[in-house]
Formats: structure tokens, sequence, C-alpha cells
């Protein structure tokens, strides 16, 4: 959570000049996201988001997600909608970064979902690879099988700092993905973030899902994959196979898995924590001593990688094989 | 600019039923604050911001601050109003620290304020030192001058890391105010922290005044003396007599200064300097190394400071004696 770019009054103004959204009254800045700095805006016509794209994410995949958000909302999927300045653009500039304006979306992110929020969740995992089909674009999954090697390296040398012996496990592990990795599943438009605080709920209904920043194309069970890591473990990093089990049959409701997808799922499930793993580890790493943003803890995924690891099958999981 | 305290969502759910402010509808962390966390909260009523008091606001004084802020918006000052739950009080509890609902107020902080701004700045001031002329609470003002011996001996031992002699320049500065400081100035209800990020602005047209967590009772023309500090002088230090002229001229004429007034203000503004020139000292050697919050510079007070120093009376701050 951070805003990492000050925005001066003077110059959002003259900003939002070049957008019909009637006349600045406030803005502030939201302790949102961790890759972007985020804006509240009020304006006479109502509040928007302005994101500001910093450093780590990368300009030439901005017109991908901007494009996939207007997409997915004209498809009923409810997620921030770009808002187009005078020129018809959705990108913009502003404090020297690209940036946009998006719809404000209702709604709050669950800390504890319940097995009802999986089974929403699921469900609107499907609907987003159903919409995203005739998505003209495409985006390579930078963080999957083929950029795990370099995170790999670049963490492997302190791993063991975080679990004695964690160096050798990963290189196991990852050698066994590198091989045993599916390239022949149904492919399409995947969120590959779709963690609890990127999906809002009112109540126990599903509002509107946001973060699409590192939407890309892969295969579509793995986005299955990294949701039952997000959102069927507990505090205490145990399985909860209710919970799996709903989001799995809600999911197959609107988009049946096929049976390579079930057979792969155990596989794509350690490929996703080991993902995370990596990532994290790295971060861990890269955070000076005393900071203040304490980066999350790599040892959640460790624990989640090594349950895959036993899961004989996607009865497991808690659906039929 | 932080959230110190997360706040879930079926927390905030409970806690918002007992207030009469609709459904919650969605809620954000702003980075805003440096003292306490806090939210923008949408409702089915509309905005607000709530507000968790952290560990550096003492609990005993929530209830001076949130009767002032409703004694002064009675009274015409735009300023947040706390809002009242169903019971009538103010001040509840969510995620263990004292918390309240306060309402959204519309309008920017300025960055660079011009001459106009800064004669904005003293009318409103004026206005708030009237209003509160009959407010019935009184709090002690712990950082005036007899907090200021304690500041210097937390800060003193490395002060000489942040600029060659400064400890001497402290200790004789300190002396001489603490000799100085004036005791019969009219008193009243001061702000004592109206930096320009306190102080919103639709256009030129002041929309509110908010963050009143430092304000206690002391010396009026002592908060006119923080003011000069904070918003005359350029970001080189130097102070601009327009600027000053503007402020002055402008609180005057909504609450003329009397002769005495007139003849401390010098004085007042090197206490103020030296206020925040401590606590910033303080905050500077408190930080941990690494840490990704980096402390405002204490160099600008000590600047600020030494111009005080060379006043020879008020017609240096562009009025007449």
């Amino acid at each position: 959570m951070a805003v990492y770019t000050d925005v001066v009054a003077e110059d959002l103004g003259a900003f939002l000049a070049g957008y019909d959204v009637g006349e600045l009254l406030a803005y502030k800045g939201i302790a949102e996201g961790v890759e972007n700095s985020n804006f509240l805006v009020h304006t006479s016509r109502g509040y928007f988001i302005l994101t500001l794209y910093e450093r780590r994410v990368a300009a030439k995949d901005l017109p991908f997600f901007l494009a996939l958000m207007e997409h997915l909302h004209a498809r009923g999927i409810s997620c921030p909608q770009p808002v187009e300045n005078r020129r018809g653009e959705v990108l913009g500039q502003i404090a020297g970064r690209p940036a946009a304006m998006i719809t404000f979306l209702d709604g709050m992110w669950i800390r504890r979902p319940s097995p009802t929020h999986c089974a929403a969740l699921g469900e609107a995992l499907a609907r987003l690879h159903l919409a995203g089909l005739d998505f003209e674009r495409s985006r390579a999954n930078t963080l999957s099988v083929s950029g795990w090697r370099p995170l790999y390296e670049n963490c492997s040398a302190r791993a063991n700092e975080v679990q004695p012996d964690l160096k050798q496990f990963l290189a196991a592990e990852l050698s066994h993905l590198e091989k045993a990795w599916p390239s022949n599943l149904p492919q399409g438009v995947i969120h590959a973030d779709l963690f609890p605080d990127n999906v809002f709920f009112l109540g126990n209904k599903l509002s509107g899902l946001i973060d699409f920043y590192f939407a890309c194309t892969d295969a579509l069970a793995y986005d299955v994959a990294i949701c039952l890591n997000a959102w069927c473990f507990e505090t205490d990093h145990s399985y909860n196979v209710t919970k799996g089990r709903s989001l799995l049959q809600a999911y197959a409701q609107v988009r049946p898995l096929s049976d390579e997808e079930r057979r792969a799922l155990p596989l794509l499930a350690r490929g996703a924590a080991l993902r995370f793993l990596l990532t994290r580890l790295v971060d861990w790493f890269d955070v000076p001593p005393g900071a203040l943003v304490r980066p999350k803890d790599p040892f959640e995924y460790y624990r989640k990688l090594r349950f895959h690891q036993a899961v004989k099958s996607v009865r497991d999981y808690g659906i039929e094989e």
C-alpha cells in the first residue's frame, strides 16, 4: 500500500480538463496497490480512480490491460472501466507517469473468505475466462514456467536464510515443473493475480474484479490453480476442501474443466505456488533493513507448495476426477 | 502518509450499524495524516472519513478535538464535522482503536501557495480564533515553550550530525526563548498546525480547515507565527514579504493584532520555528535506517529560525509596527 508519486492539485486540474468529467473537487492518495500510485478523485460528475503507473508496470503493456478492462466491461464483467479523454484515448500522462482515469467500483474485499465467497469467485473467474475468449490482443505470461528460473537465480543464494535446504527444494521443484509443465491446455486471457484483495463483495454478492495488471494469455486452468492457492487455504496454511470444492464446482458450472485440465490441476497448483513463493522470496530479500513496508511472507507459499506435492488427483481438492 | 491499522469489512459494517449513515458500499485507506489511520468510507448516504486514532494522539484529548470541530462548525467555520452515532456520541471504537466518523470535505491543498492563498489563510485563521473564543474546554499546549527542553534533551546529543554546532545553537536559542517568552498575550483556541496540507481550496477560494489534533489553548498570535513559518517562505527558505504581508493584513482585517502582539511576533516566530525544528529533529533520529517513509527535513526550520533571529520588528514581516 503506497503512493509513490505525489500529484499537485494544479497539475491534476489541467489533466482533468482533457476529460469530460466535470470540475475537480477533491482527491486523496489511497493506500492500495503495491505496483502503482492510486488516487480517489471527486469531481462534479462523481468519483473516479486515477492510477499512475510506476516502473514495475511496463508501459508497453498498458494498452493491453486497459483494452482488456474495456472488453470485459462491455461483456458484462463488473470491473473498472477506463474513462476516455476528449481525444478518445484512455491512456494519458501526469507527473511524468503514464496514467488512466477509471470508474470507481463499490464493494469491499473479504479478509476471511467463506465457502460462499469461494463459490462466487469460482463463478466470476469462469465468466471472466469466457468473456475473454474473443479478446483480440495477447500478452505472454512473463511469470509462467520460463520466467521462474531467472527468479530462482535471483533469490537462491539466500533462500536458506528463510528455511534450511530451501535452495535445494526450489531447484528440484523447478526442474520437475520445467520438464512436466503442460503446453496443450485451453488458452485465453487469465487474470493471474485474483487474490481476495482484488475481488469486491457487497455482502455475500461479488460486486467486481479489479487490478488487471498481471493479466496475460495463458492456460485458463492455471488461473484456477492460482485462485485455489489464494482462496482455499486457512491462515494456518491448511487446505480447506470445502472452499476448494465450492470454488471448483462453481467454476465448472459456467465453464466445465476438460479431463486434461482436471488431470493437470495438481501440477498447475504446484506451479502457481512456486511462482508466488519465488516472487515473494525476491521481494523479501529486496527490502532495505528497517523498511516500514513489510513484504509478504514467502513461507506461506512454501507450505502450500508442500501440500500440492502430496496431492494425488483433483479428488484431494474436493471434486471428482 | 500511512494506514497503521487495517480495518476488516465485517468489523466496519458492524461499526457503521451504530450510525445512521446507511449501508456500507466501499472504503479505502487514504495516504494522509502522519498521526492517525484514515479511511474514505462510501455509504448509501454519501462519503465520510473514518479516523482511527493511533498511539501518538492521547485518548484523553479526543473529546476536546471532536467537541472543538463541532463548536467551530456550528459557528460557520468550514471544517470536518464529527458524526454522532445512534447514542449521540461522536467517539467510538474499531479495531482496538478510538475512532470517529467525520464528514467529507471537498477541496485540495495547495503545494505552492500564492499571496492570494496566504491572504485567504490569514482571514480564515482570524475567523477560527474568533469562533473559538466562547469554546468552553481548554487544553494546554504541550508543544509550547515548556515542552521544548524535553525535546531538546531527546535530540541534542546527535544534533551536530545534521549541522555543525547545531547543539550549541539550539541550547542558546532555547535559553533565550525560555527567558523572554511572553505570557500576557490574548489567549484562545489555536490550531497549532495549520500547514498548507491542512487547508483546502477550491480554485483560489478557501474551502475548509482540517486536522485539529494539535489544537490547544495558547496565545492566538503564536498561531499566526506558526502560519508565517509554514506559508510565507519559498522552497529555498527565503522569506516572501508579499506573502507575509498578505497573510498578516488579511488576519488583521478580521481580528486586529494588539500592539503587544505585533511587538511579540518576531519572538513568537522564533519559538514556532524552534518547535518544528525540534520535533523534526526528534523524528529525524527516530526513523530506522532504510525506512521508506522519510521524515521532514529539519534543516528547513533551522534556516527559518535564523531568519527570524535577524528580524528587528514586524516591519520585516511586511506590515507597519
